[in-house]
């Protein structure tokens, strides 16, 4: 294990071994569904969660470009694993944009520390939970959220509720907090493993301490970044996901005959199998380069802090729509499409290859990618950037 | 049960009968894979495995049009049971195509009276099975073949082998003759319920007149058209699949309001939603007609007989190429796309409805629709029709 | 020339000589614009400008499957030609749909006796031109109207105006009645000989009995067929484009050389050229039915006449709309994908092979795809019909 | 004028200037064709021709970086004059490729000094033009070159032809030397201004020492950098023609209203409006980024000179084949549906908006675009890099 104040030596190859380690059983575990303990366990002690934590509290202080290029890296395995993975740096951000430092200091040493895995529980659409006020310096939260990912097996839960004035309130305590408890009940389609189930609040008592009132959520245009990096996180699972998808149709191609009409004898040489390829590999390469232009823009408006203007967020904004434009068109075409290049026995349930499109299909539904272009277009057409959302 | 000497006074009602009743466990059934017994019992019962079946032999002889129909109807809800009930059809023409009326008129007598479940076992590619003759009257059929669909609990079985001249022998036996079984391995991302996997005869014995040869497989333009009802299964298979998704993702959009940023009120009035099922509608449509247009040709060579030339036999070869190509792309991009409209609790695990794909995704793979292209391509540019082949 | 009163032998075989003299020249007229007097003439002359009044008036009292295909078969050759022939049909069409027998019967004597030609100027979404009552049967029409196509060397004229209560008028008159001129200021990139320029109407009279009245515009269902007629024009211009285009591409590919990395010889046998083919090919065959059909659906509803429900208008009006979808998307895709395979020699500006491209892109144009899209879309998921009017 | 040994202080400033300069005529001039004189004369005096120059020849010696954003910025508004333009870059690069300083100094001193412009007319492809040795140090050239784009009006001229060996021999001489003329017969349907026809060697005398020996063409991996920098002037003419038909597609729009069954008021409102747009957005930032990076990965190449690799050349051509494709496919897909958002207005020949779809489509078929594919895809499967060729 990484002593946590040691700077990684190369967290991008600590994401490719653990990558490798998930690949083993990322099938089995599909199939499974449930909580992946033992691939978060692998994750804690390789010390890539205390990436995002800045030096002074006995983190990485690591860039965005490393951290989305872990998650990236771990998504061409498995992007349940990648996608917690991912929300747990994200949810370290939550705090750093919708408090202080006095306030998060003592979270992210803990954290660093003792490697501490946060989980979600943050889902402001779903108004299930209630806060109640029940003393100067105590709340209580009542009631259900839906799509928790990450919150099972988690030792700090973000959690979310609206008080009686149909206001937003975040806290941020122990997962074993009383009260606290998850239905285990996400049964997807796809990103089987990400726990992206209910939790239930049973008269959870949260102090004022622990809530992220100092600025609070979307209350500045830095602290509405934190929507944002959820979606460029959404990205970098896409593009993972297809990665990945693309290299097993690679291996697999390049040991088959050509199909018996074709004018190459090798499926290697077969032209219809080499344009497929050609057409897998350059939309890729375009989404690779869209999600790199959009975290450089995005790692340039987290270092401008608490001054940077609505414009400048909307220009993240706009960066990451087009990149998740991209990246969902093409996560879909090459997870579907790769079967068209490996053929009938590449449909065996032991190879379990539709994962891949299940995954993209399931994740990239978050929210309509329509109303991504319709953001984008309406930029383009009269300068208006997005209004900030948890969305958009 | 329909007595099978009486006309069925609707088939197209009884298999949309048999659909609504297969659509309740559709889903489950799926899951679970394996075959499919009290589904093909109430085929059975139905009535329905006689229509291929010439009425001087007690069945119903309707026409292509109403055979595909049917196939069509029960795809919408089941494209296993719908693949197999198609290939029961297919394995009627065959024998009618490799074969002359006083080899199969008993086993048609007999199936249209007992009905009887034909299942498959002819794989052309597959070369494993060894045909050896032992006697003036008498041939031994030994090995493997995979893709056998319908083959479990069919009652009666075409089955094929290479004798050592490398010459393809097909025979026509009880299901139970000795020495035949199944190792039920068909355990495949999509297509389920199609007991899709190994047949394997164990010295088994087949006499002289239960082999088709005259005129054999594929030997004139006439019994070549054995491939392309085949295909022209598969267009039904992807066609009703697709329409199945449809009415699925319609149903659910129509209560759905529309997404915060629309400006609808209701899913139904979103202008992208809108146009969303404008385009899988007008796609659908396409393959339709398509699709019907391939039967009416197949129909009139159908009914040529023993004098269709190879031209004529080219024509329906090209129109089924032409409306399998439509039907591969358009039931991926609606099985695909219906998730846009529908949004992200469509993909609960318990709705299952990534069947859809996955079932089409699996089919279309039967053989590379690229030479379907490439075969209608060079019909265009020289003339030429396919060469009769099993995929052509 | 053929004599009005006697049928035609084969009106398609017609319009398919004259499209082999157009298609001499259509080229060179494309480039030069204008009037396209001579070919109007030969037009005049073959007859087919009778093929839509009714046999008791001395027309052919052709079907619209007859009607629609001599406009194909034009198309096919030069779109601008085919557009102001299928607009007289349009307008016949309209006088029978907007009027009276006693009214139109002696207009359509007329023309088919003397084989005159209909210009169009109704263009509701231009209001520049005002209806005053100057008696009781007598009113003046004053103003401009653009997107006039077919006007000039007209021999009767659709005119149309707004009267002070905002009331579409339309009335039927000589061309050469006097106020009436045209600005000749039809210059578009492509469409170029359908003169649909400005006409103007200087204090132009118009007989009350010369206006459309009973039942008058869009005011029943079965009037308002006319604007899906004109929409079912543009379908067939559209496919006779892109199959004339589709025509060229193959003859020119069929002798040429395969690009030298290719792994064959001749361009006929390149896989990537056979597989663009087969993807124009599929495409037209399903615009090809789908336009069938709604020829189909459009004929019903013509011969139920007055008691065409608004629901039986509906599904006309959708059977068109799918249509136009679809053959909107495949005529801008094979005319400009038909440079692909016939490589940088086709751009010489004397082939002008780029004029199949700008015919279907502006004709296309005429009112917006997207909201086709919508109205089948709306109609798939409410079941509501589009309201009538002159573009739905 | 600038004075060519001076640091041009802001080249992309220049470019932006001569471009808006060029925009003011580019749709006449397209009509017109033939020659765009006045044009080049002021590429002239801007100073740009010595962009690609060494400093030590009293050249700007800029990076590729600039001298490709200086072609896309004059391809925004006129891409015959970039093509032209960008053509003498390519020129003055292939001189230092195929020959030695001692050979090409003279030649770079003049260009910077005079600032001339120079002319292409190799063509590989063409073998019409014949070389003939008469002496120890004079060649005779004979013959006809077709595609030759720039030539007209050009100071200096790149010529090739083959001699009795087959060897393809290309040398370097004033435009003006005798036996040199030009047919004038470019008159395509894209790119009219580019001078892109046939020229005429009669007699025409070349020295040895300007024959390009010294290594000659394609005869390392770094020479063969040539066709690669060819290759990437057209990704920056597609890039450059597609920015310039959005932006006229983006004003147009915003003065429009929307259609009036949209739920919008105004164009830039409409959900459909603004999905095409941000289509149009997202895709070409894919290619900007794709493009960008194929122009670091040719400069370092280009950096590392002699040493190259062939593998390494392998990279260059890969990135750039793949910057191609997609600048091939957005191009097209731009400049098609811009006409889609602005409906049949933006058609009148006076606007002139075709030429943006008129001159990608002629200029994208210099090589196919499926062998492009089909080079990305072997080298995908197989690791092989593209062999260098005049096309790779």
């Amino acid at each position: 294990m990484n002593a946590p104040h040691q700077p990684l030596a190369d967290p991008i190859h600590i994401a490719k071994q653990l990558a490798d380690q998930f690949a083993l059983t990322a099938s089995e575990r599909d199939k499974a569904g449930g909580n992946p303990k033992a691939e978060r366990d692998l994750i804690r002690q390789s010390g890539l969660l205390g990436l995002s934590i800045p030096a002074q509290y006995g983190g990485q202080g690591a860039d965005w470009k490393t951290i989305f290029q872990t998650i990236r890296t771990i998504a061409q395995a498995d992007s349940s694993v990648a996608h917690v993975y991912g929300f747990h740096h994200l949810l370290i951000a939550t705090v750093q944009l919708f408090s202080q430092p006095e306030q998060y200091g003592r979270w992210f040493e803990q954290t660093a520390k003792e490697n501490l895995f946060w989980g979600n529980t943050l889902n402001p659409l779903d108004r299930r939970t209630a806060v109640q006020r029940i003393s100067e310096n105590e709340f209580i939260f009542q009631g259900d959220k839906s799509f928790c990912s990450g919150s099972i097996d988690s030792d700090i839960l973000l959690c979310s509720g609206y008080n009686e004035a149909g206001k937003l309130l975040i806290g941020v305590i122990p997962t074993a907090r009383d009260g606290v408890s998850f239905l285990g009940d996400w049964n997807n389609m796809g990103q089987r493993q990400t726990d992206s189930g209910t939790s239930h609040f049973e008269q959870v008592k949260i102090a004022k301490d622990e809530l992220l009132l100092h600025p609070g959520p979307l209350s500045t245009p830095y602290s509405s970044l934190r929507p944002l990096i959820a979606q460029l996180i959404f990205v970098h699972l896409f593009l993972g996901v297809a990665e990945g998808a693309f290299d097993v149709a690679k291996e697999t191609v390049q040991s088959q005959k050509a199909w018996p009409k074709s004018l190459a004898e090798n499926a290697v040489n077969d032209p219809f199998t080499q344009k497929h390829f050609a057409e897998f590999y350059v939309q890729l390469e375009g989404v690779r380069l869209l999600a790199n232009k959009a975290v450089e823009i995005l790692q340039q408006a987290w270092e401008i802090g608490g001054h940077l203007t609505a414009e400048q967020r909307g220009e993240v904004s706009i960066a990451i729509a087009a990149a998740k434009i991209a990246a969902t068109n093409t996560s879909l075409f090459v997870t579907q499409n790769i079967f068209q290049v490996m053929g009938a026995r590449a449909t065996a349930a032991k190879l379990n290859l539709d994962r891949f499109w299940r995954n993209v299909r399931t994740q990239t539904l978050h929210d309509p990618i329509d109303y991504k272009y319709q953001e984008v277009g309406e930029w383009v057409l009269t300068g208006k950037v997005p209004d900030p959302s948890f969305y958009s």
